[in-house]
């Protein structure tokens, strides 16, 4: 029997490694698939439609919205940012578990409509050194930097309603505590009520 | 920084193959303590003292019970079984994962003692393959094997109330499904105070 797949969020400080840890983890396991999130906004250098995100127009976005076609949307400096449903759909059916990586208002949208759904947040193991990667990563300006630091102070006063705290000390590590509290998931009592009643059953036919 | 180990209770039907899988599970990975519990019970043929429990004296027991030197106990058949808190925290204190391996009605006893406890209730897939088991170890008679599965539908009862239902049916993935849990578990923001504290401190610092 085929069960089906958990959705799983993965949010976390900009600076804290998320897109590496899901690139490791997906290429380690494979029981998982990855949302791809769609947004109105241009692609940047690299970016690859399909991939980092779907591009679409903003008339296709709203179109997008108003047909529920979205599990949850958001809109940040005059662009739209979402995740389509019909991915997640497919690939939970097929017993795969979904992970959305969105910001914090994205998951807490997903947890009020799928209280199942698995939140875990990602974090570097102290601020200095969430500083100190932002700073290392020579990509941004001290504008921006400063920006994403304002940010986390948000984003940290949400953590402690993540169901997980993730820190992402050594990827290897982080890769592996990520697949075990996916896996750990799966055996829930509260996702086994189909196995519970089963037993329950067959005990009862004794 | 020394994190304390979490108290893990391990609880399932006679014939799940509970005994097989802690044993394992101390065997492959080094962060558990496996609790010894004591009883008033005469030791039966290879079992040895301070192993698979300690043997005490009905006036020794009765004294730990009245000096609160016991997590929790019970009465069975007119002998005590019961778990020594000392060794207990001790272990936990090292950061030592503490493994108690009792039934059902201790489980729900130390649940209400230690709210953080985890609870695990191992079960085969099917209560046929419970049957199977139990009649395949040709160590008891028919008598017995009726009264385990008698047993067994107490048992069923309150599986549900069980954090985690692990299935064991192929003795290396239970292994793996139960260390999973158990490190996910420490990942569990509601063990997390900690570091979510420092960190929203670290942040209000910014």
């Amino acid at each position: 029997m085929m069960s089906r797949g958990i959705l799983v969020v993965v949010s976390g400080f900009s600076g804290a490694g998320k897109g590496t840890l899901m690139k490791s983890l997906l290429e380690q396991y494979d029981n998982y698939a990855l949302s791809v999130s769609a947004t109105t906004r241009s692609p940047r250098a690299g970016e690859v439609d399909g991939r980092e995100y779907f591009f679409i127009k903003k008339e296709a976005f709203e179109k997008m919205i108003d047909s529920g076609a979205l599990y949850e949307y958001a809109r940040y400096a005059d662009n739209y940012y979402g995740t389509p449903r019909q991915y997640v759909d497919l690939k939970l059916e097929a017993g795969k578990d979904v992970i959305l990586e969105i910001e914090v208002q994205g998951a807490s949208k997903i947890k009020q409509r799928f209280p199942d759904a698995v939140l875990i947040f990602v974090t570097p193991p102290s601020i200095d050194e969430l500083k100190r990667r932002l700073i290392g990563r020579g990509t941004e300006d001290e504008a921006t930097i400063l920006k994403r630091l304002s940010r986390a102070k948000e984003e940290g006063a949400l953590m402690a309603s993540y169901d997980y705290i993730l820190v992402n000390d050594r990827l290897d590590e982080a890769v592996r505590e990520l697949h075990a509290i996916i896996r750990a998931e799966h055996s829930s009592s509260r996702r086994k009520h189909d196995l519970i009643g089963k037993l329950c059953r067959e005990l009862d036919d004794l």
